[in-house]
């Protein structure tokens, strides 16, 4: 891989944990690619709701025969790396118990299936306007009783300053293996955030994604900006049976409340990102995070 | 204040804390303890639902010149507090900011009035079936963006073993003092769950409230009989605007997630029981809690 920090620097539109002071930039790039067409995968209603909003909610969009193999996967995963080491493997803070599996569009056979999903990546395909790769991929468990919050971050923040990810041409897309619920800790998203770019305060540690993935201390944004957006597009939570989908922009500022229901909330996290907009050198000028986070091949 | 221990033991319908095995029991005590007529201050509908689910929503109780009123006394009152130090203050796990102030109905003239508020004491004590006395009272603040949560709980289990409440004729009226919605820590309920008495495992060590009304880890009911009134009951969020209120039963048991929104979530608590239910000695043979915890004059 051969990067080069100078030209990094001179085309970083979005600079962030560099000033001490927050601010709230304007986007500078579109959010969807295309125009809406027929064979959007969408109505266009729905492709102009995530263009304005940052996400989409699709109910239904994968069958209860899908859902109950990948969640019969995910539980023999959690099972198979309860004790065993992985690097791709999260874990609770303060526990044991598997948080995340990373990577799992590669190591998996199951799931790299998911991750190319015909019907899917035609819709993602269409928002950005051209060919599409899996940047991260992963598995959440978030379980009943003492399911963790994780609190507001624009995806975005990250994989620029952390990964080297140009532009806001990226998505997410979450598959909701359980039902989502107000009350088991469903994503939340700030509808229309996606059009700000908080910038945060902060220098970035080297390696300290290690300790992020459990609990975030790094690109959290400031309380005054959160609370400005927030009186401006105000909450929504992405509440949904399973096989539901929410895709949302990779700007999109989400967190999500703990969950002390019983009510486990499990998903597949894909992350799709334009062959236009691969990465370069982390805008941190640090190392890159590991192939696992971050794709680069 | 002269208890008998041996007594006490001997008409303990609700022993908690004592096996190794938690046991789901039914619940010996009326709900309500009068027919409903037409100055009950509800609906034959409303009066029924408490009976049937343990609690009962009332939207635009007070007013909101009331509401103005209160909340500008509780800011005062958490500026008051802030740095100097009392015994009736609880502040955040983790930190010095002032989770709750207890005894209000005592302490303060203005919350002393809300106590004794005609209307609600009318509602209230209709429900129970005599007269009542405040058993506990406090404001609370859950802030925004970093509101803890609160883990499941019966309010009865603990009044019962630490406090010497002997049966469940008493219940808890939350004034919301801000918007309640469902993503700024509302109180979570399981309809039904009133109906069983879940006992609790592990020994009360002495004092230990004083860390309990930080965090709780007595009187913690088992993730087996949550899973299983859940099951049956499900759940219920009490979301509503400012100036509502919710009434729930003493054994109705409740919780709630943590809070990373701007929106603060305060509000004053009242415990009214009933005069015939006064408290003995512990069930727990232990040393009472404070009077600012639990009313004994």
């Amino acid at each position: 891989m051969s990067v080069n920090l100078e030209t990094n620097a001179a085309v970083d539109k979005y600079p962030s944990r560099i000033s001490d002071k927050p601010e709230l930039l304007d986007r500078k790039d579109p959010v969807v690619y295309t125009e809406w067409k027929e064979s959007s995968g969408v109505t266009k209603e729905q492709f102009d709701s995530y263009d304005k909003n940052g996400y989409l909610m699709l109910d239904s969009f994968f069958s209860e025969a899908e859902i109950a193999q990948w969640r019969a996967e995910l539980a023999r995963l959690q099972e198979e790396f309860r004790t065993k080491p992985k690097e791709e493997v999260i874990r609770e803070p303060g526990g044991d118990e598997v948080r995340s599996i990373f990577a799992v569009h590669k190591q998996n056979e199951i799931f790299k299936k998911v991750s190319e999903h015909p019907r899917l990546k035609q819709l993602v395909d269409n928002l950005l306007g051209s060919e599409t790769y899996i940047h991260q991929s992963r598995i959440n468990y978030k379980p009943g009783f003492n399911g963790k919050e994780f609190y507001w971050h624009s995806d975005f923040e990250t994989w620029h300053v952390e990964d080297g990810m140009p532009s806001m041409r990226a998505l997410s897309c979450s598959i909701a293996l359980e039902d989502n619920f107000h009350y088991n800790g469903a994503l939340m998203v700030v509808p229309g955030s996606h059009k700000k770019f908080i910038t945060c305060v902060g220098q970035t540690p080297e390696n300290h994604y290690k300790d992020s993935l459990r609990k975030q201390e790094y690109g959290v944004p400031d309380q005054n900006s959160l609370t400005q957006i927030v009186k401006e597009g105000g909450i929504d939570t992405a509440v949904g049976k399973a096989g539901s989908i929410l895709l949302f922009d990779c700007n999109t500022m989400h967190g999500s409340n703990s969950n002390i229901t019983p009510l486990p909330r499990s998903n597949v996290f894909l992350v799709f990102n334009s062959v236009e907009n691969r990465l370069v050198a982390p805008f941190s000028g640090q190392q890159p995070r590991p192939e696992y986070i971050a794709t680069r091949d």
